[in-house]
């Protein structure tokens, strides 16, 4: 294939490669006061961006990962959340914002990439839409071993 | 102000404002068996799209309607929905489908409009986003002798 | 469920369900001169909005149709479509613009609509972006002794 | 080419082609009670979007118009309002809602392609979006002999 | 609450939380020549898109900030410059720019911040669109002291 | 112009100005299994969003980089490409894909750069939309020397 290399002023170069799905949950905050209206019950679409970022492309492929794959592992890490009262898989201690929720995907992805995917090695950023006006993410970098 | 007449050719024409806001609510199919694994408890965030629609401009401000009172507006109708559970306010006989929760949207503007803005005499169409690859409306025309 | 019964000045009302999905397609205009440049082989991904629309819900489920089996329909209708050379499918004589592809993919989740789900009465808009500038939508509206 | 009919149960079949542009300009509402704060000098970005509808396709290219066309011809009206302070160009009687100057824009492109493209016989919309939230559109008929 | 640490491959982590809201100004190049027609009096929509971001979530809350907070916040900066003519507000011998801009809010932004939300240790990046192919951000990292 | 300096907090700054087109081409994976029935011939439209960052502004003109220069050079970029069969371009072993193709417009558009805006001193990062729900991008850090 290609044997490429940086042009010579570039120290530094990343790849993403970016899918999107979304999901359909209910919860509360637990009439917490500092919720005000949105303490009861409610629920959100969060439309659910991913982004997978590593350095170099697969050598055959030109590929971060397979785009195929990419969507096909999102939609089992979704399928845990859609649909649900998130009140009732996390309890009532916990408060399920959008920013707890991102982390939550991104954990859940991490951890199916490790078992489905282990060639994969970069970082990954999960955010969510609540709406046309408000979004939430969480984005990790990989210790330099792990990369 | 301007003395418009329509172009020769030209034998109807309509005006649009639109605009737009959202709300988040949770509800349940009571578990009816035709909506699947959406018939248990969850939620969404519904981007409300309304327009106004009419056939001629206010003489004076060449609007179709004050953009500001159709925003107040619209706030006013989903404040009664925004961050509430459905099944609470609908009972358990009600599938507040997105399709149904844009007709109630429409109605209870509708009648909002009559009271605060009589003056206005057009059509209203509300679509409500429910994901990013779904949404419904629900549009009406009015009898000519409200017109 | 419910006895609505339309406003009284309402004369006309109209629901839509709309869902959303995308193809990838390569074709020519078999180098017809008023194409210019894209008289030569190149492609397109259109991102599919397709509304179905009727005058009254399901008496039951209050929806216009089954959300999911809109998405299995339309998803394949696209097969058809995605992912091929529309050259090969529709010949050397055959300028499948995207006017044209709006068309087909409505005909075509006409006719699967029929077979499959005979009960909907209603018109169906098929509308195709083909960039973030560009788009082409091909709508119809059925005999009133189809509805 | 093709020789198409309609679909059996079909009785109205219609044909859009869409693109968008965009245009910023300055104005007030001068100092106009009814505008509030927007009463004084300000200004906005219209994203214009122009739909295009008629019945059937061009025999040879299966199209609305030649979509190149389309957005030369858009381009050169909105170069007359872009980057200009509108309360120059209509005076100080007009009030330059966007509503109006989806109409002005409308009537321009429409006595442009007139002009420049007489073949094409259909319908024009123009939408113009002042914000995220916020947006108001112009449509007409034509009358059937212009048809 | 949640008593979380990292898995164990990631170093970095970064939450955020981001807002929409828009707002709309009338200025001037001052008839700069590297300007061109952009040189006169003309306006823009500004969608404003802010993202905050820390390290770790409020331990009580589970969020980076309160939503209603940062859009309240957002809404006073905006208020400064919405429906304004930057010309007056900053004079003849700045060029408000959409770089400008953007910094501009975001320094009155990290401003309100330190006054209304002292506990809040984060950077904030503003981004502006200008249209709907261009846009312009400005992104800050403070120092380790303030984190 | 403005003398400004960081607030006291702030250890970095960057600004970013962006810019977005799109282009339509064909391409095939060359039957490589790896694409399942992406391997035949295909096509896309990539959206291309480009964003250009550096640290500081230029003293005169309060700019990132001449927004018309950027959209230019990002057309010229892009003219290679559009409305052409990749297959022949870049020949039966490279698979273009998404990734792939948002590096070759970065490398183009950053020598191009060099040529016609020297004075331009940052990085770019190039991102593609290849639909609705996917998308690639390609982003390079440039070393200090040429900062």
């Amino acid at each position: 294939m290609l044997a490429w290399c940086l042009l010579p002023w570039i120290s530094h170069a990343r790849y993403t490669l970016g899918v999107r799905d979304s999901l359909m949950i209910a919860h509360s905050f637990h009439k917490h006061p500092a919720f005000g209206p949105a303490g009861g019950m409610h629920g959100a679409t969060y439309t659910c961006d991913v982004e997978f970022q590593c350095e170099s492309l697969h050598p055959e492929t030109n590929w971060v990962l397979d785009i195929g794959l990419a969507l096909t592992l999102l939609g089992k890490v979704l399928e845990k959340y859609n649909l649900k009262n998130l009140d009732e898989l996390f309890g009532t201690q916990v408060m399920t914002t959008t920013e707890f929720m991102a982390r939550q995907i991104h954990d859940d992805l991490y951890q199916l990439l490790q078992e489905q995917c282990p060639e994969f090695e970069g970082d990954i950023c999960v955010k969510l839409w609540e709406s046309h006006k408000a979004w939430a993410s969480y984005t990790t970098t990989t210790t330099s071993s792990k990369k």
